[in-house]
């Protein structure tokens, strides 16, 4: 065989050179769904869509002529139905909802990861034990609520809440975050130290806490209003102690954290308690939203179980929304009303925490209401804000509105577009099975 | 230089193959936004997502377990704010939506295509007419009304119908199908008709008609109610009809499909209406839908210019919506009301046309507002139905919550996640830009 000269051995080489080159592009053209560490999934509590659009317009910047983009407009990828198992109807309640979230399976409205026949469900907290995870909570509800209930617990009613806060103890949960004091005795909170929890009761104990396992109980039922505590931040600093605390884990985390209080507000139809709670979740999500940036290996997906209240942007024929009000008052409404009514120069102190002058018909109402005590004062003050703001309510329960679904870092492709709650839990699901 | 032996040569033609094999694979790992050669825009008035929801359980199988997906479900990719230039405040009207939706340029509510000094901004169809493309409408109001207005049109107020009809004769539009008659009188349809353009007045004309240009106006004002005419299918038979014309475009076309009603049905707080209108429109998509199936180098792109009613799928604090009344009624509540008012036998005809068995209370309400006629009854029947249903209403306005944005075929990934209105009007500009 003919000798092969240096130039062609050159060519040959170059070849080489090129088809790797050439197949690295063509591997490149069929990536992979990659498969996230990390997990953090973030639910707004009766966060429906008229929530972040009203919240993109409260924060808007009214010195710039254009609407400024949120944290929501930046991480929007898809929807989702929330309706519950067709016994309860198409109007989901927050723990049929979580439970759809997750297990991945519909169930009734009241249900705890159960089923109709109250059999348990396995949970995303569950899988991610399994292959190795740790998993945590961080919420401004009870801790033993509806929605972080469904993650670690399993109980035919929300309403067993002694039964759900003992159930914590063997439910493998490393960092519990939120409120509920009322409903962990100090014999229960013995014997989560004994398995190695530290408890803490006061937030600034966070700051501290090294430890791998913590029990935080900050209020006795919910934790404080943001709107009553702006410097607060209480979700912010639970998020980001969560997640130091998590990181550590060597085969990843999956950390479910709430904005809770969204919803409570929704149900008394307080638009400006509720636009401050949806603005301490943003302050969360950003919290999130960059710790995916540095940690490229993790998953952000972002959600509402439902809406509440069914709150409209603009109400009455009126083609104006008007959220000035919503960012001058000081406190909740309730707070300004319970103040109001044990003081002897009230006018002017519900004048200065609304942040307005009030006109002549405002004050007229006010002093009808004062002789009838703090839920009148509360009632007309609600009504004053709706009034400015041009805010519209249809009840103080659920509506069956989808909501959104927004996510970023490894494997949020697989969120866009519609889909169905139980459909989110599924695929998450799947890529914590990925893993094994 | 040494001779190159035959295995040798064959060993570089297999380099070279390979090579050509991984080169086109890195091509295709940057594929380009394919360029739409027809481009369907459809858009629902006042379809904000609550309809789309209700829409979904009001279509549900009740025979299934299951909640059977929609055609909305099926093609939505993200969502859009909707607010109109600032001086106008955070609620949009028609007309301003339309002109963000047809320029890409925010106005002040009542603007028909242009800005703020009234002066003309270039719309979609002036850029798809000088790239040779044919340009259509076909909607289920009058062809002059705001939305279809701001595609065809300039006028500094929506209410100047009669200049906005006179100025389509000049506007290069191929197919203008809907309703309005009043605004053309007999001097304008024959301007028209030198133009060359069949003038049409009756929906059964469409079906032998193949003129290229056609001016089909089908009603006075607006086309009848969906709901008082389940066969008729204005809207679906429209949209065949311009596809069908256009089509024969050869450097295709942009049409415009406006479900017009479901707006007028929301202002007027008419579930049952609105529901109707928005099945015909749904009905009219899937018509899109396969037309893009068939078409591939067609994208279709349907959303919403604001939300109507404040309308939310239950109310009251009850966790239910019940649609089937929705599906009973056999004609508008106030086809209802006009036809009782004019009877003996009232009460026997307005319970056969809800088709329910009407309780003891509905009936002594409906006995109370008899005397004071037609309009009295149709509150109460809208009332009736809104209980039954549980459905709930904030006024009889547009609101600021955010739209939804559906696409398919050629581009429609462009679309996915957040949007504004304007930056969908200026994708679709890229989008025609980029075939010259």
């Amino acid at each position: 065989m003919g000798q092969v000269s240096t130039p062609i051995i050159a060519l040959i080489t170059a070849c080489f050179t090129v088809i790797s080159f050439g197949l690295q592009a063509s591997t490149l053209a069929q990536v992979e769904t990659p498969t996230p560490k990390n997990i953090i999934i973030m639910i707004g509590d009766g966060m429906g869509p008229a929530y972040t659009s009203a919240y993109r317009y409260y924060k808007d910047n009214p010195s710039t002529n254009e609407v400024e983009e949120t944290v929501f407009d930046r991480l929007l990828v898809g929807t989702s139905s929330t309706y519950p198992a067709k016994e309860s109807g198409y109007i989901t309640d927050s723990a049929a909802a979580a439970t759809a979230l997750a297990t991945g399976e519909k169930s009734y409205n009241g249900a705890i990861s159960v089923n109709a026949q109250h059999q348990p469900l396995t949970t995303l907290f569950e899988l991610a034990y399994k292959q190795g995870k740790k998993t945590g909570i961080a919420v401004t509800s009870q801790v033993n609520h509806a929605t972080p209930a469904a993650f670690i617990s399993h109980n035919e009613s929300r309403r067993n809440y002694e039964q759900i806060a003992k159930s914590y103890l063997k439910s493998n949960t490393d960092v519990i975050l939120g409120g509920g004091q009322r409903y962990f005795p100090k014999s229960l909170l013995q014997q989560f130290q004994s398995q190695g929890y530290q408890t803490l009761t006061n937030i600034e104990q966070l700051s501290s806490s090294s430890s791998k396992k913590v029990l935080g109980l900050f209020a006795d039922v919910q934790l404080p209003w943001a709107i009553d505590d702006k410097q607060a931040q209480y979700l912010t600093q639970m998020t980001q102690h969560a997640l130091k605390t998590l990181e550590q884990s060597p085969r990843g985390f999956v950390l479910l954290v709430e904005g809770s209080l969204i919803d409570w507000a929704g149900h008394d139809n307080d638009i400006a308690t509720a636009m401050h709670e949806l603005d301490e979740f943003a302050s969360a999500i950003e919290v999130a939203e960059q710790y995916v940036r540095q940690n490229p290996q993790t998953l952000l997906l972002v959600t509402a179980d439902h809406s509440t209240g069914g709150m409209t942007v603009a109400a009455n024929g009126e083609y104006q929304w008007r959220p000035e009000i919503l960012k001058s008052i000081a406190a909740t409404p309730q707070a300004i009303a319970t103040q109001a009514a044990s003081e002897a120069n009230w006018l002017t102190s519900v004048q200065s925490q609304l942040g307005i002058q009030l006109t002549e018909q405002e004050l007229a109402t006010l002093k009808v209401a004062y002789p009838h005590g703090e839920k009148a004062i509360h009632k007309v003050l609600k009504k004053l804000i709706d009034v400015r703001s041009n805010t519209g309510w249809t009840g103080n329960g659920h509506t069956g509105i989808d909501v959104q679904v927004f996510a970023k870092g490894a494997g949020s492709e697989l969120f866009h577009g519609f889909q169905d709650n139980t459909e989110i839990a599924q695929k998450l699901f799947r890529l914590i099975q990925q893993q094994n």
